[in-house]
This record gives structure tokens, sequence and C-alpha cells, in this order.
């Protein structure tokens, strides 16, 4: 039984597409962050960085950090198959990338999104706000040639967890002069993952949609 | 048999004390970033990036990112017991560890040495900095107050992976105003730290100390 505080488009995506996944009894509860609920008392005394996800396992065990959700889950569903297992040859690769996706191209989005976060000043965050369309830009061509080169996904043949958290980072960048969905295998694997039953569903159960 | 390239005081420092832990044979090459080495063409098809450590292992497999690194060879060495087994109690706080120290702590250090990676401009990298030191108190603080609530370490009782690569990044604030090693529980972890064998040979090898 999970309970996963989530909110619409957040980072709760692909720990939301991973529980869906495994079909384990889940409480899916809601964060309004127009209201700014992720920094209302009761929320921060799960997640003190009132940031979303946070997921409640064994009852009351509390952790947070969407990529360390995702690597949580897939090693408590190891019948999914969302991540080489440990000694497996594509292990370091499928490491390699949950630590790049969550400290290099979501580091870089979040100077999109919040600019105010870290630096002050609005023309000052105009300006990092247009550094980090740059080097996005760099990102998802880098991305997109590593899946070019050895693809269909980010470690070659199977699809990941690393995978679902790569194609919501992509919708994250769905407003920028040049998102990410507009290279041709990342475009490519957002296509499979919408396939995928449980990222279809969970973008209903979060009333969004993913561009292509 | 690995091979760690490395450069002083860099990222390497926890995944080199892993490996000097394990005893395993290694190899170290030294990247001399005063040259600049990191962004040579020789050490670009390793790491595209151009970014330090990056890890050779079973002769020709190659991976990058200190954090996805540490994880790896912990994996490798489960005799050292630096991180808990895969579905051990303090997994999923050491899973989040991992990433909060890689995707927000690390970050918020990388725009006080770095700012010019994140914001064109010398007085806006300026403020970029200042905002990471307002950022980076806030984290050294509630980091201290993890430590003080459960400690002595980041999971509580054992040392992990987590902690060496806590210490590392503390490390690198030695030169702000109010730096890591000033929060008291922090500065009683980097002295456990020293005494272990391999974080001291780590230090001596790359011809660095650190501040307590």
């Amino acid at each position: 039984m999970y309970k996963l505080y989530w909110s619409a488009g957040s980072a709760a995506m692909a720990p939301q597409a991973i529980i869906l996944e495994s079909g384990a009894r889940a409480e899916f509860v809601k964060i309004d962050s127009d209201r700014n609920e992720q920094k209302g008392a009761d929320y921060l005394k799960l997640n003190p960085h009132g940031r979303v996800p946070t997921l409640v396992y064994d009852n009351d065990q509390v952790m947070y950090e969407s990529a360390a959700i995702c690597q949580f889950l897939v090693e408590q569903h190891p019948e999914l198959n969302l991540a080489p297992a440990v000694g497996a040859p594509d292990r370091a690769r499928y490491l390699q990338w949950m630590a790049y996706l969550t400290n290099t191209v979501q580091e870089a989005i979040m100077h999109w999104w919040h600019g105010e976060n870290f630096i002050d000043g609005e023309p000052e965050q105009a300006k990092l706000k247009a550094k980090s369309e740059e080097r996005l830009a760099r990102m998802w061509t880098f991305l997109d040639n590593e899946i070019a080169t050895r693809g269909p996904h980010l470690c070659g043949e199977p699809f990941y967890a690393c995978d679902y958290f790569l194609v919501m980072l992509i919708r994250w960048s769905r407003m920028m002069a040049k998102p990410g969905h507009a290279y041709p295998h990342l475009n490519a694997l957002i296509r499979e993952t919408l396939k995928r039953p449980a990222y279809a569903k969970m973008l209903a159960l979060q009333g969004i949609d993913q561009a292509v």
C-alpha cells in the first residue's frame, strides 16, 4: 500500500506511472500547487522542502525526491523489469542516467520555471531562463543522439524507469522555444511511452496531456 | 580492475575513497583541471560532458556522474556495507539522500563555483553566487538538524556512501562565508570520516586536506 502525494504535471508523474504499472494498492493525495498547498504546515511535516512528490509506504515510512522514489519503487517491484538488476550489464548506465537526469536536466528546467529560487531580480531571472534554454537545447541534442546510437531507449532495448523520468522532464520543456519533443528520437520515445497503459492512466488521473 | 579519472578536490573524491576502501585493483588517472584537460578531445570521448570523474570498469565499460559511480561501486562491493541492501529498512532514505545531495546541494554549490555555466555577466554571476550561499546555509542547517535527530550519520547508525558524498560536498563550501564544516553535527561527521583510512588516503593521493 502506497500513498503518493502528487500535483498535476509535477515530478510525481514518473513515480505515479510506476505505481500504476505495479498494480499495487495505492492512495493518491492531490496537493494543489495553484493554492500552494505544498508549502502548507501539514505537507511540510512530511516533506520539509515543500516539494512534490512524497511517498508514504509501510504505513508510516516517508520518502521524497522523485528520482529516488522511482528507484525505490522499481526495486520493490522487480517483476516490472523497470531497472536492470544489481550486477546486470546495463546497471551502471541506468544509474548514470538517473543521476544525470535529476542533477543536470531537471535542474536546468527548474531554472526556467522557478528562477526566483536561484537569483533575485526579474531581469536576472530572465537571463537565467534564457541560458537554461540554451543549455537544455544541448542536453536534448545529446540525449537524442544517445538514443539514436544506442536506443530505442536510454539503456538500449529495455524500457526502464529512466525513460519514464526522461519523458516526464521532456513534458516540462513544452513551452520552450525548442522543446524536447521536437527532437526525433525523443519524440519517438514519448510516442512509445504514451502507449504504456500506466503512463496514459497517470496522465488521465492528473488531467494533463503530453505534446508530441 | 577500475580506472578512475580524477582531479584534485573534484567529484572524484567520494568514488576514489570507495574504491580505496574496497581494496580493488585500480588505476587512478589524473586529469589536470588547471590545464583544462577535462575538456580535451581524448577525455571528451570518455565523458562528453567534460566533467570529472569518469569510471572505466570491466576493461572498456565507461560510466560517469559521481553519485551514480558511488552507487555502482557500493553495489559491486556489498561487503563494504556502504549502502543498505535492496529491501532493507533504510534503503529508501539512502536513495533519497543520494538524490537530494546531487540534485540540490551539489547543484547549489556549482552556482557558487561555476556561475558562468548558468548565467551570462559578472554582476549576474555574483548575484547567483550570493543566493547560492543563502540557499546552502538553509541546506546545511537542515542536514545538521537531520543528523542531530537521526544521526550520527544520514541514515542513522551505519556509515554509508551518502555520508562520503556529503563530506565531499561540505569540502566544496570551505571558502564560503558560513561553510558546511561550521555546523556542529556536520563537523562531527567530517571528523569521523577523516578517521576512515580510505578517506584519508584519498585526500593524500589528491594532495588536498579538509577543513574541520
